[in-house]
């Protein structure tokens, strides 16, 4: 995993997750590592990955092979700079890990479209008439988007009390379990991206929780959809997985009846079995798991997402993010977030007999975490942590 | 105003419109006409106008003064250099004038919102609850903002006919006449900006077009909101009018009833009187203006949108752009998009004996205009314009 960190006085610079050290590449580039692979080194001293990730795929797989061919064999290759190449997540900070143009959000996790129908339409189908149709999605706020850590202020505004609009902070913050798609390759203002060609424009995948204020979502999302009850900040994870490293967890996606109009129609294995974990811990508690979900739960694959995004000729950018959505399972225990955990309030969620939570506390940490594991192979997401704070 | 500009060979820069003219301020700059002002003549040799607008109203307002003397008496204080520092604008190219970090787009034109109603929801209210106790607005896609002049094309996606999702170019391509705040000061995460020291945050004014397709729009935005029925362009004008500028336009807004929370209560003329115009030219024909309106019919002034978009905390960025939405007058003449001129394509508007739009045709040029004019002084607003093509 790729990521962007300094430590002591160093600038930002990009570095390579390997177990509790990050393999600084700005030196391992300048020690020469990479001067057969003609890539100029200044991509490594970046204080985001975007001039990395433009150097391209066949680039990144020379530089995994590498890395690879170094890190063999106790990483002897690196005889007398190990102290130099490779520094102790303990002493790093880690920072944004790509400068975003522009956020997309889906609502391709169909348990969570149907659970939120279910609550707020109660008398009607629970999925709209479009949702099987197209990856619906809106566009977000991409300034207030934080990397894995920072803390995160329960916001003031508007909402509903006894019918009434009040104002203050959000009596009913929330997280949502969501995977982030990178962008990895631009096309141009008018230009479609196929549904064939559409996974080449990921550069990779983190963890994403959008972290939502659902008493202020409520009252003003008509008809223009959500605005301060999102915007005031969503975690990004601070490693970004190549998207290369999720070809072992290829699964078939769901079947979808009806069939998508042909310029979302895909072939072969489109959705990935990567687990999803989400974790709370009170402020002083322990921390506990509270749900267990998986990516194969989306309706819409990631390169529906992407053709569906450009297919009106709307320009994607190198690290614009994409997130999915929240990812729910069918079950409560699978649930992507405390909306749906608590059933919009009606039941607590018990964490031990003393604590139970409807929404998230102040002083609450939430934690993302998430792995592909398939036939021995296992690769880790970054996690995403937050919390909370008045 | 200012804007972006470059000619011949030349990187683009900043310049200042002066009738047909347009000064180039990298050259009044080097020349030393600045010198006296420590202003780095760096800003003014840049792609967009960021690290000028970062300068700060004080700044700008000296440099806007030293214009003034330098222009006056026949701009003879550039004897000598004039061929150098005037470039005449047919000779020049103009360029998006700021690095939009992210675009948000309002909903303030009330009688817009109201006619939206009565077209879709027509047997209730036509404003929703939430209207009239906070700016409804959404975010929009800023990687496809264009500047002035570039070609529109017509979006494919899916929407309705006959009551099933078809694939293919839109049917209902409109405008939306609108006014773009460019943001000139950055509030950090979590921080607010209250409605007393909001006008501080606007850099300047432009017209913006938020170009709509109303079939595309229709299928997909619920539960969401707009996506692919917005995010294929948005224009915006070449030419930024320093906020300062719009001083002799002040009025009084409606009244606003019921009383705002406090966080959005305003006192005095935070409204602002500028004519708005709507010009139609169909390929080979004659430009017919189709409705005229006034930026005085928004409900909502700026600086409650900016007020509230930042109550929970979001931070706005220089040069972000906050679009007002559609400002419509009471009166069908006066209707700032198709889809009101036209109520939904029930009643053609009529160009000409012959020639009739419902929605936009390709060849269609859409010019927005606008300008102060109050107790004898005038302003103009850069104008924003843009053709249709399949």
């Amino acid at each position: 995993m790729y990521g962007i960190f300094s430590y002591g006085i160093s600038t930002p610079r990009v570095g390579f997750k390997h177990g509790n050290y990050i393999l600084d590449l700005e030196v391992v580039s300048l020690l020469g590592y990479f001067d057969d692979l003609a890539i100029n080194p200044v991509v490594f001293a970046q204080p985001a990955l975007n001039d990395f990730i433009a150097l391209g795929k066949p680039a990144h797989r020379a530089i995994r092979q590498r890395l690879n061919e170094l890190l063999d064999n106790d990483a002897s290759a690196f005889a007398g700079v190990h102290n130099q190449v490779f520094i102790h997540e303990s002493r790093t900070q880690m920072h944004l890990p790509v400068r975003i143009g522009d956020y997309t959000d889906f609502y391709a996790g169909i348990h969570h479209a149907e659970n939120v129908g279910r609550m707020f339409r109660p008398t009607s189908d629970p999925l709209l008439p479009n949702y099987k149709h197209l990856p619906v999605a809106y566009h977000g706020r991409a300034s207030s988007i934080v990397v894995s850590g920072t803390p995160i202020r329960r916001p003031n505004s508007q909402f509903l009390q006894a019918g009434k609009p009040v104002f203050g902070p959000s009596q009913a913050l929330d997280f949502e379990l969501e995977l982030g798609l990178i962008i990895g390759k631009s096309n141009p203002l008018g230009e479609s991206i196929s549904v064939d060609e559409a996974e080449d424009y990921i550069f990779g995948i983190t963890l994403f929780n959008d972290w939502s204020a659902r008493d202020i979502q409520r009252w003003e999302y008509q008809p223009l959809g959500p605005f301060l009850g999102k915007n005031f900040a969503s975690s990004l994870s601070a490693w970004v997985l190549p998207f290369d490293e999720l070809e072992p967890f290829r699964v078939a996606g769901p079947i979808q009846e009806p069939t998508p109009l042909p310029y979302l129609q895909t072939t072969g294995k489109k959705h990935f079995t990567l687990e999803l974990e989400v974790w709370l811990q009170p402020a002083g508690g322990d921390e506990i798991c509270i749900a267990r979900s998986n990516s194969r739960y989306l309706y819409w694959n990631f390169a529906q997402m992407i053709a569906h995004h450009t297919v009106g000729g709307c320009n994607l950018n190198i690290g614009d993010v994409l997130a999915t959505g929240t990812i729910s399972g069918s079950t409560p225990g699978s649930y992507g977030s405390l909306l749906e955990l608590s059933w919009n309030g009606e039941r607590p969620l018990y964490l031990s007999e003393a604590i139970s939570r409807t929404f998230l506390a102040d002083g609450d940490t939430i934690t993302l975490r998430g792995w592909g594991f398939l036939n021995g192979v296992r690769v880790d997401l970054g996690d995403v942590t937050g919390t909370i704070h008045s």
